[in-house]
Formats: structure tokens, C-alpha cells, sequence
């Protein structure tokens, strides 16, 4: 029988980039989520003026980028690599140096997932953020989505998936609910949505972060429809579409 | 800083077998979940007389078991594969022919999710139709838990992270809930208890089952409490706990 039994656009959400080769991403739009905090740090670097952000995975790769003369925001294990004077807070992006620059960052979870869904046919970045102008976007749209969560470390993580439900809720009206995953991130938002930040206190990644004293970050990063624009893949980085 | 942040014994979620090398299984209490239907199948086949179920990966190994002279049943994509007269539905092994007998099976899921698991320290089937012995057996173990979800051809699926759901939701007392997957899938159960078949309903393997005539296998499967054993891995196959 088949894959699909609707005629309607799908929607779908991958739980972890190890699981992406199961899905066939070439002919669908991948939305790309690690609100904690790679694309929403994304979503801020583009709206504070930067011309293109540049994912790159390892630690040396941003290396190489920084003795060439590029800003680069480097982050492990939620704090900044030694050398570096950028991570992963969107706070890092917020003052008047990006503005027309090229951004090259490397973060433990999204830059990899970014990086491995290049092979879909549009690969945009979601975040609370930019949640209202994106799922505008995405209902438009004609082809089946893939909601892709970071997680951590390739394992599951809670606000990810909490995002994704965000995403699907939003959407379901114009996509088939029919993927089990899709199915399970709408029911975990609808049942937690109103108590978003009480809900994240449980997960270990938000303890992990806390424990860096990057509350102020995790808070912003809750905070829908801050950011105007879409982050969308074109060549070798992040532009904000439509620029 | 370190993974786990408690003295509790904690328990967590996996909700494919491709991500089971993340998790390190060998200390660990592994609770193998493909309720619709491998793990539940397994319950009946022991409860009723069946003193071995071996799973095999593949249907060619279940061929030569075949042609050995044991009993032995095959599923591929819900249904009985050619050749065989006993599949992957609970009702297969409820006459008395298995009684004192080996039973050999192979499905799509469930035995595979199992092979992956024989590294546990402890490996146990779950269903919900032995939940109850199932929970308070683990509830009175010092390992932490792992709870594997077979999915569906490795992707996520509804039904496994309902009954892992189900049995977080009633371990949380004694087990620390620190991870974002254990949380998720007590927040999904929560959400969804008490109208279990109609939130199933909606899942595409449900709906793939039910194309194939076997709702009546799904409503037992989602019977809680009708099987008063848990099986467990020991040397070549499952057995009953403590036989």
C-alpha cells in the first residue's frame, strides 16, 4: 500500500538528524529546528543586518574562517569555544557588527542538522521567533514539508519537538495529518502550549543551559514573532528570503 | 557537567532502534515496546504454553527453523509472509498448538528492535497487556530503564511512545524524569488516556493494520493488564520471568 494516502500536501517531523536518511528530502521543503539555540540565533543574526550566515560543523572549519577575517560564532556544550569571543546566544548578534557581514557559525546540534538536510529541495530555519511569518510561508507552499529537529546530540529533545507541534498546529488545516510523529508533536504542543516555559523547566537540555546561566537566552528564544523573515538555504549559507 | 543529575534511578526513551548505540544499553533495564504487535504477541505465546519464543531478523532464517520442524511464524508489512501459516497477530497463538513448544518469529519491527537489544543488561517485552506485572517489576529493580519503541521501519510511531507514555507515567514516583523523551511521552499518554483507541485511530499504522482487516488485533493489543508475565532475554530467546 502506499507511503502516502491523501491527496492533500503532507507534513512530517524527524525526531533526530541520524534518522534523516529514512525520509527522501529531495522533493520536500525541510524546516530545520534547534530553537535552543542555533536557528533562532539564525533568525536574529539575519534580522539584525548580517548578509549570510555560513553553518560550518567542526570547531576547525571556524577556525579557518577566523584567521581569514570573518565574525564567527563558535559554541560546544552550550558555552563559547576558547578563542572565540561569539557562541550560540542570539544576544551575541544583537549590536551593530553583523550588520553586512558574513557570519560563519558552528553550534553542537544545528549546525549539523543544517548541514545534512542540504540535500532538500528548499531548507529554511524555524524558530518561535520567526513562527508566524514562517508557517505563512509554508502554507503557500506546494510540496510535502519535513519538520527536522536538531535534538541533542542526535538524541530527542522536548523543545524541539514542542516547536514542531508549534509548526504542525498551525498548519493542519492545509496539510494531511497523517505521520505519526506530526501527529504526537501537535498533540504534546496543544496539551502544553500556554505553559511552554514551565513544560521546557523539566528537560535536561533547558537544565543544561540553566546551569550556564543563559536563562535570559531560553526566554527570548520562547518568545514567538519577534523576527520578521525566513532564513533559506542558497549556495553555501543562510539568506533571509526573498532578500 | 554530567548526564544525569540525580540519584534516582532514571528512566529514559528511544524511539527508534537506529538510535540505540546513543544510549548505552549494558547497565541498563532494556523494555522492548512494539505493541502492535510483536511484544504483544510474545505475551500470548507464553501465556499461553509457549516455553520459548526465538526471535530472527530475517525470514530466511525463519525458513531453516521452519524446515527443522518448529513452529514458527512470519509478518512482513502486517501480513503473513508466503510460506507460513502463523503471523504476527496475538490470536495465531491462542489454540493450543503451542503449548510446551519453541516458537520461532520474525516480523517487521519487533524482532529486530530485540536483536538490537540482547546488549541490555536485562531485556524485557512490554505491552499493554501485561503492564501492570510489567511496572511493578521495574519498579522494584536498582538498574535504570531504557524503554525502546520499535517504530515502523525504524521511524517514530505513535502507539510504542504511547505505552512507553504509560509506563513512565507509572514509574515517575520512583524513577527520576529527567529526560526530554520520557517527559514527552508522559505528556502524550497524560494527554491522550482514557480515549486510547481514538487517538490511535489517527496513526498511520493503525491505519495501515486496519486496511489489512485486523482491528480486532489492535483492540486487544490496547487491552491493558490480560497477561500476568513479563518475557525476558535469556540465552537464546525469550522466556517467562522467574519460570
Amino acid at each position: 500500500m502506499p507511503e502516502t494516502i491523501t491527496d492533500k500536501k503532507t507534513i512530517d517531523v524527524c525526531f533526530s538528524p541520524a534518522l534523516l536518511n529514512l525520509y527522501g528530502v529531495k522533493d520536500k521543503i525541510v524546516v530545520v529546528i534547534d530553537i535552543l539555540r542555533a536557528t533562532s540565533t539564525i533568525c536574529v543574526a539575519l534580522a539584525y543586518g548580517a548578509k549570510k550566515v555560513i553553518p560550518v560543523k567542526t570547531v576547525e572549519e571556524a577556525k579557518k574562517y577566523k584567521s581569514n577575517g570573518y565574525l564567527v560564532g563558535a559554541e560546544r556544550g552550550g558555552k563559547i569555544v576558547k578563542g572565540f569571543t561569539l557562541g550560540n546566544s542570539p544576544f551575541h548578534y544583537m549590536n551593530g557588527q553583523v550588520k553586512d557581514k558574513i557570519i560563519v557559525l558552528t553550534t553542537t546540534n544545528g549546525t549539523r542538522a543544517i548541514e545534512n538536510s542540504k540535500d532538500g529541495l528548499k531548507v529554511v530555519m524555524g524558530s518561535f521567533l520567526n513562527l508566524k511569518v514562517l508557517t505563512d510561508w509554508l502554507r503557500k507552499q506546494d510540496q510535502n514539508i519535513l519538520l527536522l529537529c536538531a535534538g541533542w546530540k542526535y538524541k530527542f529533545n522536548l523543545e524541539d519537538m514542542f516547536f514542531a507541534g508549534a509548526v504542525v498546529h498551525h498548519l493542519k488545516d492545509d496539510f494531511a495529518l497523517i505521520y505519526d510523529a506530526a501527529i504526537a508533536a501537535d498533540d504534546l504542543y496543544t496539551a502544553n502550549k500556554g505553559k511552554l516555559y514551565t513544560t521546557l523547566k523539566r528537560s535536561s537540555h533547558f537544565q543544561r543551559l540553566a546551569s550556564l546561566g543563559i536563562e535570559k537566552d531560553i526566554k527570548y528564544c520562547l518568545t514567538p514573532n519577534q523576527i520578521n523573515l525566513i532564513p533559506i538555504w542558497e549556495k553555501d549559507g543562510l539568506v533571509k528570503l526573498g532578500h
